[in-house]
């Protein structure tokens, strides 16, 4: 049995002070409904990492599914940190091919712009692990981060301007999408002079808090898009397990099984959402996907590799730094792009794209989900 | 294909100020590996629904597949408030008829005890609708439980002494299970005149806060205990969009689902566990899952027809109100319990039982899940 794409919607990306948690996972999912021309919905699965700490709000998969009127069928939240909402499209689909159900309905959401830096920073720390000496210590998701880049650049010889050819190129590309939190040009100036937060890492270089929500239908049903893979993994839950700092094994194990099942290797890919939660996270994870030499990610930025006229066009959408990261929305609005992609109409179209895989992290390399998806 | 039960793990029900989320999560979780004989494990999904709230702890799936070291498998946490359970345990049975996994190991999880009533009482209420007036005009579970109460005595004639023998029996199912969390015997007295809670519920009618944990471990190669069912549903996630207060949609519907694909009737099940949150909500599910007519489930509690010696053995294990209810582990120690009566080793045991069913319960009624079992 085959999973298939039959309608996407999506919220623009930002702040939005009156619009609530469940106005943006209605909004989305309804688009979506209208998208795929309003099929018989089977079951809803929600993505969401802190509605609970941050809006005093759970039970968002009834919510939609009541809402909606979408009778009572079975409604389900999924969390997996910065993965949830990739997680919850994995379930979806496993529902599909375990007969189930018929068609279904996926979608990701977050709100973050409402509470303070300090609430949002100590809501965001949930997805370490507490049984960690590093939370306590004071280590952050930018000093996780950060601790990487050094190492990297230290092994390898890349240096921040790497960084910030990343950032510049997601916000080149974001400058296109009405959907982006920023479409305002920068330069690569800007970027390397950015306040600093946390060594290496400068403003730009780090993704931003996002109010949003993304959503997509799924079926059995037969349409133009279909699913080759739905792989997930997870790895270290602490920096001091990591065998190599420079490794993330949820996202190379997630990628292994993706294209085992889908028969393809990284040549095969067309167009590439990566999880660029930081600028950093894009350069070793797309190394860990296997389109670019371990230690090597970083020269494709010198030779414009990644760019939408590159060979491994990553991050068309504007990515996580400049689209935006509304935690639980953003795998599901990577599949957006993806599909909008293939569909021939998205921002920073590229040409002749049939294959396209979205890679969606969670925590310091907890969990990793991989999704390739192809234009029949 | 079809999924069988292979091991099961619970720690016992209570306060536990010295023992972590995690611990809790990692020894329920260890004693059902263990149960199962170290089976491989495919991948793990972890119920939990205020881990975030109130310890700041997500990313449990990782956190349990990393510190077991069950390698880069699958893990996903999944949230429907009280039936985040049973929800998590029907996502890993999806899992294996999907053909993606073999062996699933399904852990439920909740720490209560260490907050203030306060705090505890707002991280509950993020399982109610904030879209609605009702929150914020101070309606809690206490609250909408209560008014069904009263609406029940209203309609059929039924007493707070109804109330008081359901109390009564889960009490004294509880005395004789270890892991329970109230094993001191009371009286039909002593629950008539406790404090009252709200009208009428007073606090024996009402479920506790819990510390704890349970697990298990399920696989499509065969054992001795074989799943006839699992089904889903979802409700309406406010009082005032229910059509009749004395209906919980949630419940009938996943009801419907699970006996049509078992293929039994309500008169076929020897061992039974309702969510009985509240004493009020054991009658009204115990209609709404087909054991007695409508408005008549009360009546069962005057001729002892739910009593370990009648006819519809309901909450053996002393059920939420006294084996206790740490909100995400309660839909899997359901499990703990039928699969203990149907190997025939469990407190209350009961002579000849075959075929159970476990019903758990989220929000005030946004969703169920019924799971039925059968002894090959």
């Amino acid at each position: 049995m085959s999973v298939y794409v039959h309608g996407v919607g999506m919220t623009k990306f930002g702040k939005f002070p009156e619009t609530s948690l469940k106005d943006m996972l209605l909004q989305a999912s309804v688009e979506a409904i209208k998208d795929a021309q309003k099929p018989k919905i089977d079951a809803v699965f929600v993505g969401n990492f802190m509605g609970g700490s941050t809006s005093n709000q759970e039970i968002l998969g009834s919510i939609l599914a009541n809402e909606l009127g979408l009778g009572h069928i079975p409604a389900t939240k999924v969390e997996g940190a910065c993965a949830s909402g990739g997680m919850a499209l994995r379930q979806g689909i496993l529902g599909i091919l375990s007969g189930e159900y018929e068609t279904v309905l996926v979608t990701g959401v977050e709100k973050m712009k409402h509470v303070s830096t300090v609430e949002i920073t100590e809501a965001i720390n949930a997805a370490m692990d507490n049984g960690s000496n590093e939370k306590y210590a004071g280590l952050t998701f930018p000093g996780f981060f950060g601790v990487l880049a050094n190492r990297y650049f230290y092994e390898t010889g890349a240096s921040k301007k790497h960084l910030a050819k990343v950032a510049l190129k997601n916000r080149n590309n974001a400058v296109n999408n009405p959907l982006s939190q920023f479409t305002t040009p920068t330069t690569i100036e800007e970027i390397m002079n950015a306040r600093m937060i946390t060594e290496p890492l400068g403003l730009f270089d780090c993704s931003p808090t996002t109010d949003g929500a993304a959503a997509v239908v799924i079926s059995r049903k037969k349409s133009a898009i279909k699913f080759l893979a739905s792989a997930q993994a997870s790895g270290p839950t602490q920096m001091q397990e990591a065998a190599d700092l420079l490794s993330l094994p949820a996202v190379k194990e997630s990628r292994k099984k993706a294209y085992e099942k889908a028969g393809i290797s990284p040549k095969d890919v067309d167009v590439i959402e990566i999880h660029d939660c930081f600028s950093m996270t894009e350069i070793i994870s797309s190394e860990e996907l296997g389109f670019f030499q371990k230690g090597e990610g970083y020269k494709a930025l010198d030779n414009g590799d990644t760019l939408p006229t590159g060979k491994f066009l990553i991050n068309t959408s504007g990515g996580l730094l400049s689209k935006g990261h509304p935690i639980g929305a953003t795998g599901v609005s990577q599949i957006y792009q993806i599909v909008s992609q293939l569909r021939g109409a998205a921002p920073n179209q590229v040409d002749s794209d049939r294959i396209g895989l979205a890679q969606n992290l969670g925590g310091t390399g907890s969990y990793s989900t991989v999704h390739i998806l192809e234009r029949l």
